[in-house]
């Protein structure tokens, strides 16, 4: 690689500015570029090449488990957002306002959607009458504004693309059987397609959703041992129900609240994405995500036949894989820099001496891992290695997030962890939101999960000693 | 159908009152839903799913011609977009001003984009710079915002639901031919898929976008005999690169500006579909956009092996056809009148004497014809039905557009047409914006196209008596 070095565009090594080299990764990788207002993002056809992977995969799921895709406006009467007194608090500081329609003032302003419960609610309020309008099970794909103070690309700004999930059901059980159904569905897009291991537990009341009941969430660890939030899922109780009237009569012509549910994920797994395979060559893409899977380099592309045996090629293997070819006049050194950068899964190599022995070169992004490969065993070994790399990826997340997660018997050894190898701290918490704010205070941690899957590490909270009640994952976050 | 009347959700007659025929159907056949900001609209799943697949089918086309979708931001700073002067002055009546962000007052206003030429342009100002470099051919999908006085749900509202495809290219030629094939893309969704003929042409300097040098448009004629723009594609020129300093570096080594495209599609193609097939039972839809092609409605479903046979009848034709099933203990002649009004193109009956005959009755939507298929033949028969409904829906709309199409040799009988037989006017025009707008006053019809298809039906202007440049299709329209 020696003489390619000049090729390179170098970025900042993680290991000495991750946020620097986050960034980076972004532009270099032709994700992004940063739009006109602060905060605000131009997602570029690469980035939103991977953005249309995940949202083919997850819509998929969300109708094969019976929900239906709706769109909403846009504003919100300030009037209607005001509705539900829990949900208007968590979210007026970080609204976008419309004041002036054309040249006219506007007699009551509009807030540009943050979220769309109340507008959700607004109409199921119209649609549902009877038992037999339930459950109803919408989702929309959308823009929505967040005013935010700091913002980077994916993981925070002042705009991003979602899906919302918004459905109403006739009992508390449906309602979050439904909650707990769309967490497994978001952890199987993470874990199965982004090669993302995630923590699946609730929040703690303090970090629940404003107007929510409860929150279920999924946690993932991201490179420099931050968490992020990757998908929740909340039970919003008949709260929104009682402040928007939405009733329905059940068999025994009993009027009663319906019960609802919402949940999202966005283009925040992109970060997500960056920040758990990259590396410091570039993003590192799960095959399974990847907008182009194989790409093709002609080495020594003047040279009579080698062109022709990969145009051959792009279209032999386009049955297979996403396989790209470029055919352009920059140096092979370049283009293996480009597409490491663009974290491709797969590079495969031709040149006049392949051809000759009729065979190819496959290197792996993950290891860097080369092999010659006899041209008749392309069909079997390409999605071989395409699978293997997917494997890969998902493991090694896993052992960086189970070797970066430390257990904390009291706040000496929190504080340590929390300094010295930063993580996921396991420690057990008594319930008490003070302590919960304790914690944040004096480490910068706060609770990423309540986990399904408890285990009982010690008997006392680490913070005030009295009896614990649940083992809380821990960890300073995105 | 007389013991069905009392399910029937009448619809206004179309003949009585087409405004209200509209909605009402808009209503009935559950796609829209008023929203809470006056002009907004909600698009219920049926209505989403009529879009979904319009967008499928365009968005693999617009792939397919090379083009990569991409994500702009929601909001333009007021400086951005007056910019381009022309356009500037064409869209700043029409926008929607944010003003505050959470609590704080703007340094800048920011509009809400109504469309994204001009951050299209800032973007490629930075990552145009050689002839390397192009063509750029982007598209979005997106929401826009159009402060409109009048709205009507898909045809005109506040907000709505579009792509925009801008592209940049080193030569007028190559520009103009990306104009002309986006027309061409646009003409093939609404002809192959939408069983919507339209005319082809270019827009008079009064009617073409502002910005634009030139506009091509392709129109269509609704039952009512009034146009609708169906989709507009534009040659923007230099202007914008000039007011951008979108420059590239030609093989020469001198620098040029880009010529530039622009070219959309929107929500207003469902309002199309409607008024171009619909009738006073509701919704007409053609096959191939149909979210539903095939209802299976059980007659007397409580009989023993109906709904078996149902359930096995569904999975059958579910691998070639987008079959349904509705097994609700609603009546018969309830779901005949819910699948008329929603426009899905076969309805499927079995009932026990079927099931005795081993046959099933097959009912139309476009033609209400009704025939007994032997089970055995579904696999040929259904394909073969659908095809013919989507290939007749067609038919009846060009002969429909021919018969609303008329010839004016002068003023007067411009104006008798007008009156009489409301539809499209072939008239000769000499090109003078003045004889347009003379037109549009005393008639209320504007010039839609000058169609590539050039016919010489006269010699002269017939306002002013001028010598004729052009024929020119004209009509009112939405």
């Amino acid at each position: 690689m020696g003489k390619d070095k000049k090729f390179v565009e170098e970025v900042t090594a993680m290991e000495d500015d991750f946020a620097r080299w986050y960034t980076d990764v972004v532009k270099k990788a032709d994700l992004v570029d940063y739009g006109s207002v602060r905060g605000s993002m131009i997602i570029r056809p690469y980035g939103f090449a991977i953005w249309e992977n995940i949202r083919n995969v997850l819509d998929q799921k969300i109708k094969e488990t019976g929900h239906e895709n709706v769109y909403m406006p846009l504003f919100i009467p300030e009037s209607l957002l005001q509705k539900e007194k829990d949900h208007i608090e968590g979210f007026a500081p970080e609204v976008a306002w419309v004041t002036h329609g054309g040249s006219e003032e506007l007699a009551e302003r509009l807030c540009v959607r943050p979220t769309s419960e109340v507008l959700f609610c607004e109409h199921y309020k119209q649609i549902i009458h009877s038992y037999r309008d339930l459950p109803k099970l919408y989702n929309q794909w959308s823009n929505v504004v967040r005013w935010e103070k700091t913002t980077r690309p994916f993981l925070r700004s002042l705009e991003f693309l979602w899906q919302e999930g918004h459905t109403c059901h006739g009992t508390k059980e449906e309602a979050a059987e439904e909650t707990h159904k769309m967490l497994e569905v978001y952890a199987s897009v993470c874990e199965d397609y982004l090669a993302i291991p995630v923590l699946r537990g609730q929040k703690t009341e303090k970090e629940k959703f404003a107007g929510a009941d409860f929150t279920l969430t999924i946690e993932s660890l991201m490179h420099d041992g931050k968490a992020l939030q990757t998908g929740t899922s909340h039970y919003l109780g008949t709260g929104f129900a009682e402040a928007f009237g939405i009733q329905y009569t059940d068999p025994d012509g009993e009027l009663q609240y319906v019960h609802q549910t919402s949940w999202g994920i966005t283009t925040r797994l992109i970060g997500a994405l960056i920040m758990v395979h990259g590396d410091n060559r570039g993003l590192v893409l799960p095959p399974k995500i990847a907008p182009t899977q194989v790409m093709i380099v002609p080495i020594a592309q003047h040279k009579e036949g080698v062109l022709d045996q990969t145009y051959e090629l792009k279209n032999r293997l386009s049955s297979i894989a996403r396989a790209d070819l470029d055919a352009s006049d920059k140096m092979p050194g370049w283009k293996f820099n480009e597409y490491e950068m663009k974290g491709i899964p797969v590079r495969l190599e031709i040149g006049p001496k392949d051809i000759e022995n009729n065979q190819v070169v496959l290197v792996r992004r993950d290891t860097g891992e080369k092999q010659f490969v006899p041209m008749n065993e392309l069909e079997t070994k390409i999605p071989e290695l395409l699978n293997e790399i997917q494997q890969n990826l998902f493991e090694k997340a896993k052992k960086h997030r189970e070797e970066k997660t430390s257990r904390a018997n009291n706040m000496e050894e929190f504080k340590e962890h929390i300094h010295a190898h930063p993580g996921f701290i396991q420690a057990m918490w008594c319930g008490d939101t003070a302590c919960e704010e304790k914690i944040k205070d004096e480490t910068g941690a706060t609770s990423r999960c309540i986990p399904f899957e408890q285990e009982s590490i010690g008997d006392t909270c680490v913070v005030c000693g009295k009896e614990a009640r649940h083992m809380v994952y821990w960890a300073k976050a995105y």
